[in-house]
């Protein structure tokens, strides 16, 4: 065997494999092409692929198995839209690679293209395999019904042991990678599973019902794909079956989504945390512009809203000038005490799931929060102002300000976000950059306010 | 058998479980105590103990079975602090306890105990399994040896299916949940999994040797846990060997130690994005308040820098105090524009793992960015500064210095995190709240540096 070495992304020799991929590429032979690639894993395969320009691409996968060539379109990045590849092929070709894949698989590839493209390709299927297709694709794309495949294996609960191996092994040619044998009743409603260890250890003679488990869990298709991750990771299910209201098992899902799913839902917490929406990690320029300046121009009204404030205020600058260096201060730590508050507000809500206790009281540890390091930054800061402009009022204008604004901040970063939670919003779109406008309003409000009444 | 709708996180019921719970508390009957909970997922039990006092916990698993009460205590959120429990436990109790976990499961709940109160727990276990725990604390807790449990079935490469069939069926009933059978040569050197669907469809007289599939993948125990799950999620493993360095087989690693540790680098990377270090999701004000205010501090003296360069033009601002009101529009859309930069780095680097390609394109990517956002937010922002303030001079002003804010803010929020992984320093560090005020102090020196030499 190969004594293989820990790899951790199959990046590092790509150039060297691309070149000569090229090579045998632009021969033509396609046994050749084949062969090439056969002793790759189809995510390194994917990556691979990703590097080759578009004609590439199709010469590439045209050449290939289907069985091979399936799974690689499978593996490519979204981004890299390897749907448009499915489409470039020759009809025959495109329809052998669909066939090839778990109908879960097989319908995320075909969900990003335009509905003429996808009616023609379902219609060179087989009647009953784009039947299967188009059943799927009427469930959400973020939903457990988009997630599952229906390829499992379940066996009838009257089954002895043995019998039951038997089935397995019949059923078994045709899925993939299964770790629960499902065992339904005559109406095909779901008993329980039985886990494959218990089923090999159990005696042969042994009915099947007697080693069936309970579902620990069972989810509906129209379940969001976030609770079923978080239901699965809490359990530490290697899979879950999904069934009608009636009980009836339609499918499963297994842990190499859900391990997905946390990758997706990691990255948008991230981006609208940061005001990002819609972008794709490794997207062009242009792509970023498009998505970012729409937003930024949003913030930038905020933003005048909150200069617009200072502006009113001219008159108490130009007297007491020292309050445009301490200004900035104060908003921005109002924000970066906002921004805090904030993500654990946010995780907090992403790991509790929709029944998260005790919801309110977080506003309450918040303002609390807010309180204490409010005293203490604004006492330092004060007594800074103090030294540095000669008297004792701007000390307590500047004590008063910073308070104030990292008190609104803990209240703001929490209550926003927990308010959106309720009303069904994403709590993550109460991103830092909002918070810190409004923390940049409050803070230039507060100090300038403060100042001209206390210290002109 | 219960047709269980899905539950999604088994909290909605607890006010009620738990006065129940209680109750049976009070009376001391031991087997109504374990009777009462005996239904519940060790997941559901340990959000019940979390919900009881201190002396209550420990009444409860002292008198729960060991095998349900050790389960319950690994379900436990680590800031709960599961090992006081077990430390406040029986001796003979305690031991019991951790002899009924995966060695794995027993080293994370005694990781965090202080080294005395270790040795005391260990010495009370039988010297075997002492020893393998011992071995397991060497370590570190984010590693992949950390990570592992030794547990597993591995079957010797001379044996045919039926036997191997027999030896699982031996190995298995001391082992949790295993989806791969190892196999091993005579020095225990690993040669490949069988996966177990394999074993059971396989020809009972076929030799393992000719079903053995080599290790996708094989870590050591070095492995820092990121990369670990970076290398599952990508080839879709259900479980990973660890092996050192001349092959011998050690542990594995499973897809629910992955998915565990998903969620707690995306809970790192969230926070550290925010400017959080070393914060509970779930903690008490009074920790926030401690792991918070060291950081706004160190905040404090960069926005105190910041601030002086405003204090240092407070003559420019007394002649045009117009820039006054600028000033926090210029610094707040370059920290905006800075934190959608590093949110898509951090990003981009978590999911491309050490072998990250293109690394420098990212910085020029972002800078064209700036340079494109920067030029239209400017110019906007120009435009209206001319209709208020009155003069074009200080269009060009402001055009220069939200451009240059914005390129500097692409370029720092880019840079900063690839520099850092690159010096082997969690990217994220590079915190929002750093770039902010970076991007504050940019801005003002712009701002009122243009505004000084061109206006005044």
């Amino acid at each position: 065997m190969s004594q293989s070495a820990p790899r951790e992304t199959g990046k590092r020799d790509n150039a060297e494999a691309l070149a000569r991929l090229r090579e045998v590429l632009a021969s033509g032979d396609e046994a050749r092409i084949a062969a090439s690639v056969a002793a790759f894993h189809p995510s390194d395969l994917a990556d691979l692929i990703e590097s080759l320009g578009d004609d590439e691409r199709v010469a590439m996968l045209s050449a290939l198995p289907a069985g091979v060539a399936s799974e690689a379109l499978v593996e490519m990045e979204e981004e890299e839209h390897p749907e448009e590849i499915l489409v470039a092929l020759a009809p025959r070709k495109r329809a052998e690679l669909l066939q090839q894949l778990p109908a879960d698989d097989a319908v995320d590839l075909i969900a990003d293209l335009d509905p003429e493209e996808r009616a023609q390709l379902l219609a060179e299927l087989p009647v009953e395999e784009a039947g299967e297709l188009r059943d799927l694709l009427l469930y959400g794309e973020d939903t457990a019904g988009g997630l599952m495949t229906t390829e499992l294996v379940a066996v009838p609960h009257h089954l002895k042991a043995a019998q039951a191996i038997g089935e397995v092994r019949r059923q078994g040619r045709e899925v993939e990678a299964f770790y629960n044998v499902f065992v339904v009743d005559e109406q095909r409603r779901l008993l329980g599973t039985v886990p494959l260890d218990d089923l090999i250890l159990a005696d042969p003679e042994r009915p099947v019902a007697e080693l069936v488990v309970p579902p620990l869990a069972t989810v509906l298709p129209s379940m969001d794909q976030e609770e079923v991750g978080r239901l699965m990771s809490r359990y530490n299910l290697v899979s879950v079956p999904v069934v009608l209201e009636g009980g009836r098992l339609v499918g499963r899902i297994t842990f190499d989504d859900v391990i997905d799913v946390l990758e997706e839902e990691q990255t948008e917490d991230i981006f609208r945390l940061a005001g990002l929406y819609e972008e794709e990690v490794r997207g062009e320029w242009s792509d970023a512009v498009r998505g970012r300046l729409p937003w930024l121009f949003l913030n930038l009204l905020t933003a005048i809203l909150a200069a617009s404030v200072v502006y009113l205020f001219s008159s108490t600058i130009q007297q007491a000038v020292i309050l445009a260096a301490i200004m900035p201060i104060i908003a921005g730590m109002g924000g970066n005490a906002g921004t805090q508050a904030l993500a654990v507000t946010v995780r907090r809500i992403a790991l509790s799931g929709k029944a998260m206790p005790g919801r309110w009281r977080v506003v309450v540890k918040e303002v609390v929060v807010g309180m204490v390091n409010g005293a203490a930054l604004g006492a330092l800061t004060a007594a800074l102002s103090v030294v540095v402009g000669g008297h004792a009022t701007l000390g307590l204008v500047v004590l008063l300000a910073m308070w104030g604004n990292i008190l609104v901040a803990g209240f703001a970063g929490s209550f926003v976000p927990l308010l959106l939670d309720r009303l069904g919003i994403d709590p993550a779109v109460a991103s830092s950059i909002f918070v810190t406008t409004f923390t940049d309003l409050c803070g230039f409000l507060l100090l300038l306010g403060l100042g001209s009444a206390i210290l002109l």
